[in-house]
């Protein structure tokens, strides 16, 4: 697909039909790793009693089931010991027949994702929670990237962004998105700026970018001052609404006929952070039966 | 120390001094730790028949030697294969008596760097080689970064260089250098933009940077276009000269009159990082006794 940047069409970047592909892809692979005697596993770990959680590991777990991926929802209750949740993540490291691991967030209060993460074996890391899959992807290393972060990669590949010596921001530095977002990004030659609360003039720092990742968690961060014409703009953020829905941290009205793309929110990272996460976790079963 | 931006005067900033003064806590503490029963013990493996190599293995040994640690350079001859360095690299991590293990580059064709560190015990890692050290600093935990890149943070501290909401630019994205500076700038709150051989208009991002690291390895890559007046720069890069001498990546009379402060090569990161590798040393062995 060819981004036209006239200012008048910003292309509506969907991850729908993205994620699609990426599914039937899916169910094939696990197919055949059931034909041959290893049906793919994915374990989601869940420490808390939040209701947007629970909605949202379900839709895991529906994704799952629909390609042929078995996937158990190992709820330890909102008031799990740290020590509960590590001993778990190690038992199901040392379980041949599950091939992919999820450490749910939010946690209860004291337990720190990173540090428990490390007790995720890295091969069957599938959402990178493992400081040291960051490590390894940092490094060029072999690694599975945060299932998020991947999936901003994933939509510019599948729209044709060029990112070789291009100017990326990322807004925003968490983990789970920002940081490995950046990363992979940088893997890809951009030459890469990373924002955050701190940075001053925002506006000054995105309105460089020739592709902006937004990855922070507020309703209309992004507005046209934040944008130069012609921008590809990967909005990360979902945000809920009073009405029950669900929206970005760009302000798609304003952007709109100023940035050459936009993915929407919803439909647009989201459903191909829930594909990846299921093709992540039927390449490590793949690599399992090596 | 207050650096004044009148374009006239640029300050050195000479990492003898500090060196100085961090070799100083080492010996103290590398006494206590000695007294205590626990003499602090560097293991460097050398794989190379590199002759500057040699010649940095063995200032590093006389550095360690002057501040009371014992050092052990393994050298395992230039055809050492990836599995023996990495068999050695398992047996040091193993030997309680080892607190730092430093895999020295370059190595022998075939074996990479990243991978054989990963047989480094993190705890003993003290040149953040092993892509787990790099992933627990990018994800806020504690670990030892690379002494280079950690070297770069001290020396701004020492100057009293403010980071928090600054634009710093990084010009150089190795596993070493380049990308540990930006995480550990990007820790300090600073906005961070990493610059590589595919950056397209190099002066236009260096020139926007309040704090400027170049870690290339190319003489005269950054000039008096590359920089703003007031900007502080620090020059990881170190060059072999015709005459036996070493210079930086930074062209220092262009930039002179220019940048509020430069440090010069030699004398600014090297003396610096070699200190900095002795004190990871003592503070794994510090922490080895609790």
């Amino acid at each position: 697909m060819t981004l036209v940047s006239d200012e008048t069409t910003t292309a509506v970047l969907s991850g729908a039909e993205l994620a699609k592909d990426i599914r039937a892809r899916v169910t094939a692979t696990a197919a055949e790793l059931t034909d041959a005697g290893t049906p793919p596993r994915l374990a989601v770990v869940v420490a808390t009693d939040d209701e947007s959680t629970a909605w949202y590991v379900r839709s895991i777990a529906k994704a799952a089931a629909k390609t042929g991926i078995r996937c158990d929802v190992v709820d330890l209750g909102a008031d799990a010991t740290p020590e509960r949740i590590r001993g778990e993540l190690t038992a199901l490291s040392e379980e041949p027949s599950v091939h992919g691991i999820v450490l749910q967030t939010p946690l209860p209060g004291g337990a720190c994702l990173e540090e428990l993460a490390a007790a995720i074996a890295p091969e069957k890391d599938v959402d990178g929670a493992n400081p040291v899959s960051l490590g390894r992807l940092s490094a060029g290393l072999p690694a599975f990237a945060p299932a998020t972060a991947a999936a901003v990669l994933e939509l510019l590949d599948h729209y044709e962004i060029p990112l070789s010596g291009r100017r990326a921001v990322v807004v925003g530095r968490s983990n789970v998105v920002g940081r490995p977002a950046a990363q992979l990004l940088l893997r890809r030659d951009a030459t890469v700026t990373v924002c955050h609360r701190y940075t001053r003039d925002l506006a000054a720092h995105s309105r460089q970018a020739e592709v902006l990742v937004v990855a922070v968690g507020r309703i209309g961060l992004i507005g046209a001052e934040h944008i130069s014409p012609g921008a590809v703009v990967i909005d990360v953020g979902t945000n809920p609404t009073e009405d029950g829905g669900l929206v970005g941290d760009v302000d798609e009205r304003a952007v709109t006929g100023l940035a050459a793309g936009l993915t929407p929110v919803p439909g647009g990272v989201g459903p191909v952070t829930t594909a990846l996460l299921l093709r992540h976790t039927v390449e490590s079963a793949w690599r399992s039966t090596a």
